[in-house]
């Protein structure tokens, strides 16, 4: 009673200019549904929510909203099965207008992985990890580290 | 080709104590793995990863690593079945050491939620919303806005 399941329901993310947003996002390849001024993108099993940012910061009770950071300390990641699609993506990201902030490379894991900022700075990692399986609906699972 | 599929694979966490952090998730009520001074969670068909906040920076190519911001403009959702679980886990959250920003209220559409910071100041919403369904396993689908 009283606790959390492990699950995650929405990610919002603040944003500056949601017609810009909603631009990139579909230039990635998403599509979303947009319902007063706010843009619902169903990702798997959970939301990705384009919300005004002073609107999600009123909405989590932070007034005034202060200014924006260069890094949030939060980064979202989408694993791909290949290198290659790493590649793709990460070319995709920045021809819609993404700043590169770290270009793909190999990983102390044994992986290959490179960031991106979206247009409000949001961070994603594109990584491809042979240990973290991907099912084919792309759901991810933690190996057993022990 | 070249784009993302419509998923989230990771949530990276930056914290600054990560025996306090995994302590406040463990006591919300998940369990991760402990690797190399990182936590890994399963969250449904992604991975919250709790990782030190500059080794998360350094990683996605932001150095120096900035000051933090008392508003990342991101938050995370956990959605619920009933009011009464809204106040629920708030409460444990509290207890663990969470700060409220917004006591959980009715919201505009029909809901009831609230929001608390975790001890990095990382936003969690936790929402009853009818109009978005969820399945036995968590998983959450966007309702048709049309």
């Amino acid at each position: 009673m009283g606790t959390m399941e492990q699950r995650i329901s929405l990610i919002a993310l603040g944003v500056d200019d949601l017609a810009r947003s909603k631009a990139f996002y579909e230039a990635l390849g998403w599509t979303g549904q947009e319902v007063e001024e706010t843009v619902f993108i169903q990702a798997g099993g959970l939301a990705v929510v384009l919300w005004g940012r002073a609107a999600l910061a009123d909405d989590a009770g932070i007034n005034p909203v202060p200014d924006r950071t260069a890094f949030a300390g939060i980064a979202l990641a989408h694993n791909v099965r290949s290198p290659g699609e790493v590649d793709e993506i990460m070319t995709t990201a920045q021809e819609a207008g993404a700043t590169v902030t770290r270009p793909a490379q190999p990983t102390s894991y044994g992986g290959y992985a490179g960031y991106f900022a979206d247009p409000d700075g949001h961070l994603w990692e594109v990584a491809h990890n042979p240990g973290f399986a991907l099912a084919d609906d792309g759901a991810l699972t933690i190996p057993n580290f022990e």
